[in-house]
């Protein structure tokens, strides 16, 4: 493509002036980190990239998508870990009372690596013998204590503690025994949502990148751990190539089928489910060969994964995990059964099996700063910020530009306005130059711009432009929406 | 429609049965009333509820639609009155601590009605005349307080107090001076928002009816109170027909246009939406002849309304308020902008204005279940309970039927859902007679099923068979995609 890439700044001050995302409550000075708004732009892209991921990944795969609340009980996160386990150590400095995530802290004073969920003494151990003291105040610092990151919300008059989710995924886990058996399951069977999660992160930086309140989209595999490579589809994909990080500095690219041959991904399940990651994500618009599958050692592994890959793609702001994969094995339905005492095994042919699970968790936040950044161009021997975005993820499909607000123009293009609006994103833009008004559709990725002018009056006919070409061509009004159409269509 | 009319509990065991929607955390004895879950079949109809309400409400009408955060800080609820008024009287046993909600114990047991919002006194007065007790185990009652129906939240390690969002219209009144500036809007415009909204309420019951988490699709009218009878559209919604209760007794159906006239509805604006509402539910399938718009009286109005209807539709658990249109005059942005210091007013061509509001609060979730009401039948003559509604809004879109597992008909059907999938919500079922398998689709509301028997594998035909009308034809393989399309598209 042409121009240059954007960095995260660049595109900061596109976002928030062209309504794609902005911070929220940012009027008041209350106002917490953490919390974003999408705007109407960013929102439509927002839809456009979940229809996108249903299509390629729930549907494709005959998926059971549900929908489940976001407050939770108690027992759900007793019995997932996260009361006990899903905690950041954090230190207080004694005199100005700042609170600091201290292994970061450590890492970036002292250059030392202390994994964060080590023991506590550790942490108490470094900041004594480095003599780290607050980088507010020069304060001393207290000892170092877990904080969970989990929202706790009372329920009724009698304020009953519960949380709000830390990831969409539990509410899969705890009703999966109903939504397999209603919906007719048969394993393997993936199970997805996408919805709001929440982490009391104590240093939310970098807008869509780490927020307190965030978009997750979950696929929870269910599977019979003895048939994890006797996988109906896995001709579909096992051509589809991954990067997969064999270490701390290769990577290697190779198929899906190489992948499980070779041993470096474990078998053919969870190999296909990478190979639809990926071809969702080529789709998206995302450069994947900028991306890589990283394994996760022992030590960076989430305390429930058993195999885990996390999918990371370059960015200005260094490489992001857009997909965290984890082989969670029986770890959630054996807790949950547990935990609640019902019955979370299923029948699989003949026989009678607790599944095991894997996972491919999505960011969606993230994934759609990525787009943005893989997408946009400042090509300024035009003139001009470009989202040269795939038209079927584009947030609005086309402009509608009458030339002048008199003369009857405006009223014609009202009207073409009027037969489409339903239907597709429209923008109707009448105010300054033709060449202003295409620019801010440029920076929206709007694939197409109609203009309304004397000849239309005449002929019937409008002028319409692309995006990416800029090329312009003469077509009937009636010939718009079948234009428009082609031009969005999924490939 | 034929059949018989079903009630609130034959559909709730059609609900959890078939996917649409079940409790919470069901599993856990420690599940908290009022907290559901949508299933795939629920979830499917609620996101193509949303894209018919886009269709007919935020596209139809230019509207910017945002999606902001539901934790939201303190200041926000200052501002609009919430953490001050958004409460309930309660009043808790003395011996076993049970809790009430003292108005509608009152109401209940002594048939006296006193407004939620009296002072407090009013209440001890008359639960110690009426020497009313617990209803539990006989004990006295304490003294009546407020119980805030707002869920309080901690942010950051030190615990700012924040609160989930009562109603998504705050984020819309905070982010309107950015929207309205980056969006280029022009008075009159829309802003809408969906999104989850929580009330801790006392007592929630009836699944999708009282949520304390719960789905809402509101739209608030931005406009220059000056204007307000110069419409652009009004034309197209003039004849469009209004039940409109004008005292506790009489309902007058009469035009938009006549509404204005006579005066029951105070100008252009309100008529108009009031109008696009009507067209939307009846597009929704639902019975609007069943519906009725209540003006409110100043006692029942919220505390930030001056006018007020409340769009309410009949069903077996009596009339449902589906949708509050409140006019808000400048109370939200008044406000904000004093809490803040930001300034909340626009130009409206040469004029400085703050405007007023015009809201269209709708419940989503009730309107699922006044949905599937309106359109569900059990049709005992031909054995099966049938969701006849529109094709637009079927949760699945059709079913594909292979006669026999064997003999190269599963494959063969396979190939055909293959070429449907991603596009089309498909439901693949192989198990069952094919009788029992047309009666599963039609519970879900399918209008069409496809079935692949041995003349497929001759001539390349399928039966293809319609929801309502059961009646069946042949046609080609390679016309069910335009069929489908055909059957689904939207008026």
């Amino acid at each position: 493509m042409e121009g240059s890439r954007m960095n995260y700044e660049q595109i900061m001050k596109v976002a928030l002036e062209r309504g794609f995302y902005f911070p929220s409550c940012e009027v008041y000075s209350d106002a917490q980190a953490g919390f974003w708004e999408y705007g109407p732009t960013g929102l439509s892209l927002k839809n456009r990239f979940i229809e996108l991921w249903r299509r390629e990944m729930v549907r494709r795969d005959a998926m059971l998508e549900i929908d489940g609340s976001q407050i939770m009980s108690k027992s759900v996160f007793e019995a997932s870990g996260h009361l006990a386990s899903f905690a950041d150590p954090v230190a207080q400095c004694t005199k100005c009372k700042s609170i600091y995530r201290i292994d970061k802290m450590i890492a970036e004073v002292a250059n030392i690596i202390i994994p964060e969920n080590a023991d506590l003494e550790e942490f108490d151990k470094i900041i004594a013998e480095k003599n780290i003291l607050c980088t507010k105040c020069g304060g001393k610092l207290g000892k170092a204590r877990k904080f969970n990151m989990m929202f706790e919300v009372g329920i009724g008059p009698e304020a009953v503690p519960s949380y709000l989710r830390p990831e969409t995924c539990q509410s899969i886990f705890v009703d999966f025994p109903r939504v397999f058996k209603t919906m007719r399951g048969k394993l393997p069977v993936g199970m997805a949502q996408i919805g709001k999660s929440f982490r009391n992160e104590i240093s939310p930086r970098q807008s869509l990148i780490r927020m307190r309140e965030f978009y997750q989209a979950e696929i929870e595999v269910f599977l019979n751990p003895s048939t994890v490579n006797e996988i109906e589809g896995f001709a579909e994909i096992e051509d589809t190539e991954l990067n997969l990080m064999v270490d701390e500095k290769t990577i290697q690219t190779m198929t899906c089928k190489k992948a499980v041959e070779s041993g470096i991904v474990p078998n053919k399940l969870v190999a296909y489910y990478l190979g639809l990651l990926v071809e969702f994500y080529q789709k998206s618009g995302i450069d994947v060969s900028k991306s890589r599958f990283r394994k996760l050692g022992a030590k960076e592994k989430a305390f429930y994964a058993s195999v885990a890959f996390d999918f990371e793609v370059e960015t200005s702001i260094g490489w992001l995990e857009l997909v965290a994969c984890n082989y969670r094995s029986d770890y959630d339905l054996t807790a949950h059964a547990k935990m609640s005492g019902a019955n979370f095994e299923v029948m699989d042919g003949e026989a009678k099996v607790l599944p095991h699970v894997f996972e491919i968790s999505m960011g969606i936040d993230r994934s759609l700063y990525t787009i943005i950044e893989h997408c946009i161009r400042d090509e300024k021997e035009n003139e001009r910020v470009v989202l040269s975005i795939k038209p079927y993820l584009a947030p609005v499909h086309l402009g509608i530009l009458p030339l002048m607000k008199k003369d009857g123009l405006y009223e014609q293009a009202h009207l073409i306005f009027n037969g489409l609006r339903r239907k597709y994103d429209v923008f109707f833009d009448v105010s300054g130059s033709i060449g202003k008004r295409y620019r801010r559709l440029d920076e929206i990725g709007a694939p197409l711009a109609v203009t309304i002018d004397y000849q239309t009056l005449e002929d019937e006919t409008v002028t319409i432009r692309k995006r990416d070409a800029m090329s312009q061509e003469r077509i009937k009004i009636s010939e718009i929406a079948s234009y428009v159409e082609k031009e969005i269509a999924y490939p």
